[in-house]
């Protein structure tokens, strides 16, 4: 049977509460974390073996570091609490009435407590035939394959002999004017004028663009409008165009339409429109805002009072009214609280206070030197935000390894310029066709 | 026109020579390096983007370090010798008479004098269908394979509810007793232990079982005597079971047959057997030893002067009268060499003098505390060969910030045994299945 653990140091006499977790991002873990040595059985699900520092995957993807750098075994995480087992396993519905979790190998796990904190996924808003040509950002796998081709178009660019296909490789289009895509951007432009000088030698600094399209009428919209316009020409001094109002049509081989107008480019990436992970579908029930699930101030699901939702997966409201963003605080801050809740309530029978979301802060980085800081009462712009930024990601990652790692890294990369992970997966040289064609992976 | 170059800061009328360099390893390179802001043009063509330091190769397999750690992209490192131009890539021929490389995109390169220097690939002696359970360690591609079975085969095994099944998924083949063999043995062995004690709780230490298959009387062969049965001792301590005299007849999903027997198994890993790349296909000439290139004394071959064969690609001898064996310093020595020979002869006129091999030591490293070194008049093993060959391959990286971060993970792993790159690709559960059953990528 899958509650029967003989590594557990309880008398097998005891009836112990089981909590079971399904996702294990900053919220499943939160939750997992406050729960850890309790006499509680805690199963954690997740279809990945990692927690993935998702606020640096940009990184990743444009070179400058590595997958393990942001990644950590959720075991690793999780291997010191004796009453934690961990399964790496797909979730595939969700039996209320049973109490039990279903896995995609068809076996069943039975909870007396569920919290679905399965995070979100990017809309294609009805096309998701586009994911092809224009990956989002989620996983390592996508983040390697924006790699890829990325530093793909510019090796065919400087293959071409075509002065329009060259231009046309070297132009890449960021779909989605949110912190990921400002960040993605901004990126890209350095990374790309950096390779053009040092490296290539038939390739112009003045062929690279690097294209924003927010179809809403400005970029980081959750950000006040001052940090806004300042982030604007930030973008542009590093070569970015930004297009605001524009909505996309069209996502193909090759280009894409916007705003009427065909542009070919060599690398499309997707930061638009989040919409929460199937867990309402699991359940039955009708998704909120952004398919994401509705819960009471305990972050349990209304006529579902053993399931609880949180993070990307739910939708809570702040004081204010206003529906909490989808950000790594709210989840990690949902987490610990309902980590609490449920220790003190199942152990002692104490009834929870409802969850209230502190805001830390919310930041976007727009490249060296330029990142900005929202802090509600006060605000940051500039090199004093961007070195706030950094000291802030390095000391969330996960253990002192990977934050000397990371900031050996980036201390290289500020003096030299250089990326340290600018590698085309094997047979690279396979996927390069004479025309703008790519290959999937 | 492929040599039209507008970049180059010399006289167009100036007729220069063409060096064209196919394979950008040990040996490619260090003759593109000799090369370097001479008067003569260079073309380096490889089919991947990054050089490779395969000598820690097996370190990413075993997820103890990140690809880029360990591989630098070619146009990086040659980025700075303004006459050396490098083309992402797959030679399919060469047309010594019309004296052209051909690409895999139509594409004919001209040359004076023409390099090559591809390497080699494991040989499954007529039986490639073997290669999708067995995949040897010769690219990022093939580490990440190979680290994603072993890690999903622990992962499996955690959720199996049968003991067979269990132990069979814990069960690592390594075949081919050479330096990789045994390095990847004593890796697995030290990285299952802990694994198993630490992170998973339905696993027992005493299913583990590493597994090294040597078809010949002894495991590293090309080792005295009297280091090969320390390093096997050595492995043995570490929990691996040494078989030798024992050949493979087959390889099959889940499973091998060796000497007669099955064994059931979740990963196995190649490294028997070197064959070098299909160079001497591209010329119509018949393949030396292990299909290397027969060369003259100044590594040029017999009958194509103007074409040279180096590193794995080539069959020379040392003036013992014994065939090079197929290791990095005999690749390095052989692209200085012959950089500066044909820098001399091409710019000056002069004749080389042969090539002459320096034998710097031989190596092979079994686990914490344990490596041997082999110098031919002295010999070294245990804990100061295995620091030893630390401080070797730390120094023989390609720059400061990668020495660094190898260094700072390497000294983590020994406090603490954690590895750092234990990541399973997405959708990783996807990939589960209840048997022993596995998945290509």
């Amino acid at each position: 049977m899958a509650g029967a653990d003989p590594h557990h140091d309880v008398q097998p006499s005891q009836v112990r509460h089981r909590v079971v977790i399904v996702g294990a991002g900053f919220g499943g873990l939160a939750v997992a974390r406050a729960l850890g040595n309790s006499a509680i059985d805690v199963t954690v699900i997740d279809r990945r073996n990692h927690n993935l520092f998702q606020p640096l995957l940009y990184q990743v993807a444009t070179a400058a570091l590595s997958p393990a750098d942001i990644s950590e075994p959720i075991r690793r995480t999780l291997g010191r609490f004796r009453n934690i087992d961990v399964k790496l396993a797909e979730v595939t519905g969700v039996d209320p009435t049973a109490k039990v979790v279903k896995l995609g190998d068809g076996a069943e796990i039975g909870y007396d407590r569920l919290v679905l904190a399965t995070g979100s996924d990017y809309n294609y808003f009805g096309h998701d035939e586009w994911r092809a040509w224009a990956p989002g950002l989620k996983t390592i796998h996508e983040a390697r394959l924006i790699r890829q081709r990325l530093l793909l178009a510019f090796e065919k660019a400087e293959l071409s002999q075509d002065p329009e296909e060259k231009k046309a490789l070297l132009t890449s289009v960021i779909i989605g004017g949110g912190p990921t895509g400002v960040e993605m951007a901004g990126a890209i432009a350095e990374l790309g004028r950096f390779m053009i000088t040092r490296d290539f030698r038939k390739l112009e600094p003045d062929h690279l663009r690097v294209i924003l399209i927010e179809a809403g009428p400005r970029i980081l919209a959750a950000f006040p409008e001052n940090l806004t316009r300042w982030a604007r020409s930030s973008l542009e001094k590093a070569g970015v165009e930004v297009m605001t109002n524009v909505p996309v049509e069209d996502v193909r081989r090759g280009e894409i339409v916007a705003g009427g107008k065909v542009i070919r480019t060599g690398c499309v990436i997707w930061g638009a429109g989040v919409k929460a992970s199937p867990a309402a579908n699991w359940l039955g029930i009708e998704g909120g805002p952004a398919s994401r699930i509705k819960v009471n101030p305990d972050l349990s699901i209304p006529e579902l009072p053993d399931i609880y939702a949180i993070g990307d997966t739910s939708a809570a409201f702040g004081e204010d009214g206003k529906l909490l963003p989808a950000l790594a605080q709210v989840a990690k801050q949902q987490g610990e609280y309902l980590g609490n809740a449920l220790r003190h309530e199942i152990l002692e029978g104490k009834k929870p206070a409802p969850f209230r979301f502190h805001n830390r802060g919310n930041t976007a980085v727009i490249g060296r030197n330029a990142a900005i800081f929202d802090f509600g009462r006060w605000t940051l712009k500039g090199r004093l935000a961007w070195l706030l930024w950094a000291l802030i990601h390095v000391y969330l990652l996960v253990n002192f390894e990977k934050r000397l790692l990371v900031s050996i890294q980036w201390i290289w990369r500020y003096l030299t310029r250089q990326r340290g992970a600018r590698i085309i997966d094997e047979n690279a040289a396979a996927a390069i066709p004479s025309s703008t064609e790519r290959t999937e992976t």
